[in-house]
């Protein structure tokens, strides 16, 4: 996992944020966990993704605009991953969709501001 | 660290997500960032703060308006953190300063959608 190198914005975040369950720490977790992220990468859209766990789980996903994030959403192997997050794997969580308006970066003078 | 319960949006998340040097792994680090932490909650506008370092450092702090986001920015502990950052513990960096449309959550039936 390495940071995002995303466009110039405006772009679409969805952050999602959990706190897992222990079921969470199964292989089933880390199965589909891997495998939404290599199918969200192929997704229409999709500019990159950004994740961490730790005493909470954050995953920040960034797409083109709202339509290609609203559409991985409904994809149908993913529907079926959120499903199980709710029944098994999440005690609790928030998705928030988000425009990116502004960028910084290491590089960027703008951060000196 | 738990999740945040922010109020209904629009509001303003700043995502601040790091590669970190071996020297942010010392006590003067843990030592910053929690001051940070406290700090950044005392500021006007705050909301909330997520927080997760894996392979990667995310950092989710939101903020009322983007006033109040750019003025915890500017507050001269907070710049002073910043500078060490750049100088010491941070290889890479991005922020993003993004406007919050949309939130679900566990209980949100719009999820489901």
């Amino acid at each position: 996992m390495t940071l995002a190198d995303t466009p110039e914005p405006p772009y679409v975040a969805v952050i999602f944020t959990s706190e897992r369950t222990a079921a969470a720490a199964g292989e089933d977790y880390a199965r589909m966990s891997a495998a939404m992220t290599e199918l969200a990468a192929r997704q229409p859209g999709y500019l990159g993704m950004e994740s961490a766990h730790q005493d909470i789980g954050i995953t920040v996903s960034y797409w083109r605009d709202e339509d290609s994030a609203l559409a991985w959403k409904q994809v149908a192997a993913h529907q079926a991953a959120q499903q199980r997050g709710r029944e098994r794997w999440y005690a609790d969580y928030r998705v928030r969709v988000a425009r990116v308006q502004r960028e910084y970066s290491r590089s960027s003078s703008d951060f000196a501001d």
